[in-house]
């Protein structure tokens, strides 16, 4: 397949960093001078996590952005990947998928440095990994999921729905306007501001679910409740969705949004970019009180597992 | 899916490593002191790597010793896993995935410690892919395939062809015997004869896609000529395949042997366990001479990529 080798080719034309070995070798070899190692692995199945009609490019893209997303909750400087593809027998998928691949690792400073490649039986979805490696200096804080305490403020470091609404008007057949696309399709890790909440959060993640999902994750991990306040939307989101509480319960239960949910201290001003969206408390669960009145949770809070 | 909850619940179980943070975070947290990081990287493909009808255990145990024996091959001791599982819906088969899996896991000291899971369209293949992680202390040579030199003496750790003849015998509806069936299915990794290995080798890599492919891929890397003059069988092997030069062809183009492929000084005693192949010459390219006499190359060396 000439194919397989223009892509074998491709790849070692990427992983130019010594810790790659080329790609000539088994494994990549990571020198280490006591820094934290963080390590992060997500998989995209075609049909599952993007359409077949998703552009190749921007599953590349996207591919590194949600691992780089986890990096940046943990305040982590992305160093390097491993990348697991199944050559699709499409030469002109792989061939774009690696062109958006790759302008994600130059962006954002990522190296490949191994990986495999498998084929795959004829008609399988396509099935793409990666596991993203990223280092904080030893001593620093790696902020966890389970650090939040009664009376901490939870931000986030964007609206949220953009993306599902994408996606929604894309599976519905709608155009949709192209800010909504681009939120779906080529999602921004927000590392910058991860690497500067990290000495400061109690707690850390990014929103890939959905952000009453995540709160509540958050909120379990922390042995607090969590009262969401108020959900964040984007002039565009308003107005094509409104917003309804019924539309902002759309935008906090769609996931696939990548930003920053951060729990800091109530009497810490948050950093330039943050939205407060609610506050944790003694308890368990989660509630809602959007426009000063009790909101009855949806039965669904976000993306579930899988 | 209660299946899937179940299989989560099992994958913390086996998290019990720090660096996993109980698999509640979205990242792995691997402290550094001043080690070598060795990754490395294989993912499995239903219908391509393994049979619809292997056993679920023996697919767990295989993807770690795949990994592991790729470790063996740098010297690495493994110290940890990302595992990315592509849930079948088909409860019984995860368990017995996880229980094979797991039991590599306690044998060779490899921690998970975080990975994903995602959900398969209907009918789509199994993929399973791992990630391990291993150390080598700093100072101390990871070997690569490049570095054997005119002269060297190469060495595998173990006969060939008994995986591939496993295999061959299942794929014809055969019945074959028990030796050549583990072989295939439940291979070990060397990684103990690797440690003793990875100071004096020149290079050193594991069989994956057979003794004749790898051994010319070391050639190459190393910018060297190899000559094969023998081609190791084991008793089993021997008795239902016979040793004619068509036997031993077969056995040295079959791959997954996963024993070690070692190029060592000529003046070098090799230590217990290995078996010497051939002899790396100046110049370039793969011969191959059985008792004395030149022979022809096969058509096809090994287990081309995919």
């Amino acid at each position: 397949m000439s194919g397989e080798a223009d892509i074998l080719r491709r790849l070692r034309e990427l992983a130019t960093d010594p810790a790659a070995r080329g790609l000539l070798d088994d494994v990549a070899v990571v020198p280490t001078i006591g820094q934290q190692i963080i390590l992060t692995s997500d998989s995209m199945v075609e049909g599952v996590h993007f359409r077949s009609d998703d552009p190749a490019e921007t599953v590349g893209w996207k591919l590194a952005a949600v691992n780089l997303s986890d990096l940046a909750a943990k305040g982590a400087a992305p160093s390097s990947c491993m990348l697991n593809y199944a050559l699709t027998g499409d030469a002109r998928w792989d061939n774009g998928f690696l062109d958006g691949l790759s302008r994600a690792l130059r962006s954002f400073g990522m190296h490949l440095i191994g990986g495999d490649t498998v084929a795959m039986p004829e008609g399988a979805p396509r099935v793409i990994g990666l596991t993203a490696i990223g280092e904080v200096p030893n001593g620093q804080p790696v902020p966890s999921r389970s650090g939040a305490r009664p009376g901490d403020i939870l931000y986030v470091s964007g609206p949220v729905g953009d993306a599902g609404a994408g996606l929604a008007l894309l599976n519905e057949g709608k155009s949709a306007p192209a800010e909504l696309i681009r939120a779906y399709r080529v999602p921004t890790p927000h590392l910058t501001l991860g690497q500067s909440l990290a000495m400061m959060a109690h707690a850390m993640m990014d929103v890939s679910d959905g952000l009453l999902i995540d709160a509540a994750r958050m909120a379990a991990a922390s042995d607090c409740a969590i009262e969401i306040s108020h959900v964040p939307l984007s002039e565009i989101y308003e107005s094509v969705r409104g917003r309804t509480v019924e539309a902002r319960l759309a935008a906090a239960t769609a996931g696939d949004d990548y930003v920053l949910l951060v729990a800091l201290p109530k009497d810490r001003d948050p950093p330039h970019g943050l939205i407060e969206v609610g506050q944790f408390k003694r308890g368990e669960g989660i509630t809602l009180r959007l426009d000063g009145k009790a909101v009855k949770l949806p039965d669904r809070l976000g993306y579930e597992h899988g």
